[in-house]
């Protein structure tokens, strides 16, 4: 096994090679690799059985979150494939002007370089991450959590024989196979090869690496998403949204925490709310202004505001404004997503102006906040820094950019 | 005096205020800072002679840095009204598309919201640095150098005072006047309410913040810039183009500090090239194959490759072709500014796509490589990082994004 120094420095050398290679080869690669997968499909599918009956005490949330469904697997193909179809995002013509001395300046998407991915159990977020990471021109290490290993040990090899088929370097992919908990460490501490690290997984893993390290690392933390109603909102619309927002999936980043609705109509609207999400078994937790509203609603505690449920629980506050529900979303959000309810021009361009979050949203569910919803297809998961990539990251988001000057013998006075 | 966490804290809420201020309202207090300044101009020379009396062994290039002549005093006004005067990076729909559903998603530039700027004798990064920074709708927390710290005080007086008449919140602008050497270590630990860090100065200086603080920083390392000479480059451009790169300033980090030469137009181009630095009394220093053609040139050393004059003083290497110029920039190259000699489109683009630095020039001085000529207007310095912002740092790289995404009751299926 090569030590993760000498692994970092072989993805250096094919990040090098990388940035001169074709979209089209890239695309190439892309499409072969999916093809590549479906041919070792019944490889994939027994590794991933001898990882699930490995893992030891295995809690149903944890095998799901394993385990390869033939709808997963499908879904994993898709993903590179059309990570395959989507614009190249390298060689991009970010702007350009032609100065007065003649001077031709322009600014050009290129690779980043050098991505590391670390992550948990789900076994998709190998070939999604490869998938961007290599659409965008980077050569990308793979440390996925150890119950994933056969599994992703399977993968990262169709992947990496695909790649050279396409005239890729091989190691354009490379899977982290040591299960030693001293290899993130070692993997923190190449700074020199790796340009970038991800993180996905818990609060904890992604606050450890980012302060273990002196490499960039994009940060995905989850989220206390919030949706505002409005004076104005339509009752069965806010009912629709809030249901939509909260129990599409709960325990995702985007999904809905905590319901702010303006006094002005929360005897309207809030009873219909609330019989529309006890329809779904959601357990409703009110300030005590809602308790009046909605009697068999518990009371809410100061923590809740501040808590990312991931579960059926939503809490909810009465608000005397627009602008008590901003510096609520300001005091307890995560920057995620929040979204107004509301049919006001004026109100929702004062939210938009007035809310400090990767994604404002009006009048839609904030479980739409994300890549294929905003058309940037593949993603590798939500960004909630403000430099570099907020938001969905995608192919774009993986790119870097580099100022290129053409002249004929211009000097500087 | 406040602590530097309450300053902070009052920058946060500024910045809070400041992102729904119009792009109008913030070019009005960058010219009433303008003309506040002026109106001071006696303070501010009183204060500046006050500090350069004050300092202690003053060598005479540190004087130079710290002293605000007419001509500096005169170029700080011009940038903030130049500032003033630049399109508004704020709002900036960045790009946008409608959705099958009808949800219309826009990514919109929005500003950080706090940025330090830690910075070492010179006064008119002051004024630059606010210009840059409230132009992006920014708050700004200045920590100058001690030894101007009189200077500082009358220039941030002045623009505090300004800010406020023109509308904008007093702590728009603010300077820790503490001297004390732990308010930068304190500075460091406010990542509530910092949003980004730059520091301007030495390696030293970039280094230890960068190591010492979870606020991210935007680094500004000095550059070790290159130049190749290709095999049809013209013997009187390269001349004049390794003068101006070379001699036009010295100390800066876009001066040219090792300069490739194609062997096969060695003999033809050095000795012109050698014969122009000559004249403007640059010392030469280079690998054994250029001795034999220059024979008074010195030798140098493998340490030349890797270091940054900041001086007259210009480090030789003859290569044998295109490759090994661009493996050479990788090896010992800071990733700044490098460029290439030639009227071959062909060799040029393999020049531009080969070599990954911030700016990279094709027969253009690499003084050029800044904001001005590249028509950005002020900048507050030049990253070497590839993460968020690379090559020069104006309002718009002063800027982070938020998705805004607009429905009428879109769900998620």
């Amino acid at each position: 096994m090569i030590s993760v120094q000498e692994l970092s420095q072989r993805a250096k050398i094919a990040a090098g090679i990388l940035k001169t290679v074709s979209g089209q080869r890239r695309a190439d690669a892309l499409n072969r690799m999916a093809g590549k997968l479906l041919e070792c499909k019944d490889a994939v599918f027994a590794a991933n059985a001898e990882d699930i009956a490995a893992a030891p005490g295995l809690t149903d949330a944890f095998r799901k979150r394993l385990q390869i469904t033939e709808k997963v697997f499908k879904y994993m193909l898709n993903r590179l494939q059309e990570a395959a179809a989507l614009p190249d995002p390298v060689g991009e013509l970010l702007e350009g002007r032609t100065m007065p001395s003649g001077l031709q300046v322009k600014r050009i998407a290129v690779p980043i370089g050098v991505i590391a991915m670390i992550y948990e159990a789900r076994p998709n977020v190998t070939t999604d991450a490869a998938a961007v990471a290599i659409k965008s021109g980077n050569a990308v290490i793979l440390k996925g959590g150890s119950e994933s290993l056969r599994t992703n040990k399977v993968l990262a090899d169709a992947m990496r024989a695909a790649a050279v088929e396409a005239g890729l370097p091989e190691d354009t992919v490379q899977l982290i196979e040591s299960t030693d908990h001293a290899v993130v460490g070692e993997l923190l501490k190449q700074e020199k090869f790796i340009d970038l690290i991800i993180p996905r997984g818990g609060k904890g893993l992604i606050k450890a690496i980012s302060e273990g390290t002196r490499i960039p690392v994009l940060k995905h933390y989850d989220g206390i998403c919030h949706q505002y109603i409005a004076p104005d909102a339509d009752a069965n619309m806010a009912a629709s949204l809030i249901v939509n927002s909260k129990c599409q999936r709960v325990e995702v980043c985007n999904a809905l925490e905590t319901l702010l609705v303006d006094t002005a109509c929360a005897e309207r609207v809030l009873p219909v709310v609330a019989e529309a999400l006890r329809g779904k078994g959601v357990e409703l937790r009110g300030c005590a202004q809602t308790q009046k509203i909605l009697q068999d609603c518990l009371a809410a505690t100061e923590d809740d505001w501040d808590t990312e449920y991931l579960s059926a629980t939503l809490s909810i506050k009465i608000v005397q404004n627009i602008d008590e529900a901003m510096a609520h979303i300001a005091a307890h959000g995560s920057g995620h997503t929040d979204g107004i309810i509301t049919s006001s021009l004026a109100l929702s361009e004062r939210f938009i102006a007035g809310v400090d979050s990767a994604s404002v949203l009006v009048n839609a569910s904030t479980r739409l906040s994300g890549g294929g919803d905003y058309g940037m297809g593949a993603v590798v998961g939500i960004s909630t820094d403000k430099l570099h990539a907020r938001g969905p990251v995608g192919p774009r988001e993986l790119c870097s950019y580099k100022w290129v000057a053409i002249g004929s013998g211009q000097l500087r006075d």
